[in-house]
């Protein structure tokens, strides 16, 4: 069964991943053993990452009015990402970040944004030909119009509810129909560890709730059943945006209708593959290479 | 007495520059009190700062075929740089770097360099209208041949001897005709301290020969005379780039003839100005402000 395709909303920014043999300790040169250059922040990463996964998918984000927003956009439509539903805001410019990542995949990061991009687009997303939504936390006003939109569409409405304000958090979590929290932001919420912080996000929004636990896998209330996933075991070297292609392969397999147990195997391995691949949301496999990891013996 | 065009040849590369209000000091995010991305590396930053303090630049360097060289040429060419020489070299990717800088200007600096950049220019440079020479040691083998060049034409062949491998700094020193050097790389050559080694490089090379020890001033040799010019005291917040400009500001007052005392204090003021910029060569002063420091008392 094959899905629509997912609009992703919210953060769009120009990384460049320095790849260093450790992170430094103090002033002076260090040179990199590798450097990318990639588009990506949350959404622009889940977006890019569901169309290599084998999905379809648009975003839905801001951007200043530079030549940055050019490369970026470019990155993501020979990524196969709608990318029609960008808005570019006038004298602003671009969010763009360099990260210093050592051999281990920790991460020194240093983000520019421009307050003047997340402002109200104004306007409710266009949802033709969209089968479900996924909004991060990074552009709230947009966020809360498309999770509001799909929900009156009938659509899957995805939040995914990392770390932010107590505020914005609560402002979004009565809109989604599907929570796929970190284990930060869910505990800022319920002051709860991830088994407990599960089960309460979805008895007290009554949505579909899932906590993500890094190498610890992820928590999923089915029903009223507490379910754990595990997740494969790899030797991480990157984890930069190995959340986003977590929240990819489950926007994905709830499109195509998968039982929610493979869902969730799904994003697991998608995920996992990509922490040991170095250059963010570059990292993501193939659906061929994440059905390959799920049937191997663990 | 006006001169003509300084022909600078060496580094030019992108950097991104964050100013933080302290450096970090392990994995963690940090959001930065400002961000430039500026177009630099040594000889850009120098034929930049030369045209600033009112003289005529061009710019001799390599890059790759990429949007980033696009971006850069663009930056120089809109700051009065002639950029006809620009080498593009294909397939190559341009030099960038990131630069996390506290507010008392120390850095952590990760440069990325692609060495198809660096290889033989093939030719000679063009020296038509060109009154003097100026290169780095970052592309050695266009620099050897443009301080050859300008021998052969009876100009002023001056070398910028920042720290580099002995090596090269031994094949580009019996060229030059002026020398002004780092104190480390003045060291590495002579083994000395700045008076000393100075000293040491006029009558080793038959060279002028200038070292310049930051904060503490410059050192020179007027004919057999040791000479020093101290440095105006000023709070520095933004060294990077500092260097440059005192080269761009010796390297005008040469082709201009003023006395070579005039020359050093000219090109020390120009430099102790931008240390209290912040954003690399984008901290350059013009003329009037560093004739304005010049006639302050001390």
């Amino acid at each position: 069964m094959t899905g629509g395709t997912i609009l992703t909303v919210g953060a769009f920014a120009m990384d460049t991943i320095f790849r260093l043999d450790a992170l430094p300790e103090g002033p002076g040169k260090v040179i990199p053993l590798d450097a990318v250059e990639v588009a990506e922040g949350m959404a622009a990463a889940q977006a890019a990452s569901i169309v290599r996964l084998g999905g379809k998918a648009a975003l839905w984000a801001s951007t200043g009015d530079d030549a940055t927003a050019d490369r970026m956009v470019a990155q993501l439509t020979a990524e196969g990402v709608d990318m029609r539903r960008i808005r570019r805001v006038p004298g602003a410019r671009s969010g763009f970040s360099a990260i210093f990542m050592d051999r281990a995949g920790q991460t020194m990061i240093v983000p520019r944004y421009d307050p003047a991009i997340t402002s109200d687009p104004g306007v409710d997303p266009d949802l033709d030909g969209v089968a479900a939504v996924m909004v991060d936390v990074r552009w709230p006003q947009a966020a809360r119009r498309a999770l509001a939109s799909a929900r009156g569409a009938g659509l899957p409405a995805i939040l995914d509810a990392d770390l932010a304000s107590a505020e914005t958090l609560e402002s979004l979590l009565p809109l989604a129909t599907h929570v796929v929290a970190s284990e930060s932001a869910a505990r800022l919420v319920t002051g709860r560890e991830p088994a407990e912080a599960v089960v309460a996000l979805a008895a007290r929004y009554r949505v579909f709730a899932a906590v993500t636990a890094g190498a610890e896998g992820c928590y999923w209330v089915d029903g009223t059943t507490l379910r754990h996933t595990p997740a494969p075991r790899v030797a991480a070297i990157d984890t930069l945006a190995a959340g986003d292609v977590f929240h990819a392969g489950f926007a994905l397999g709830l499109v195509e209708g998968w039982p929610m147990d493979e869902v969730l195997r799904f994003a697991s391995a998608a995920a996992a593959i990509k922490c040991t691949r170095f250059g963010g949301r570059l990292g993501c496999p193939s659906r061929d290479e994440v059905e390959g990891i799920m049937r191997a013996p663990s």
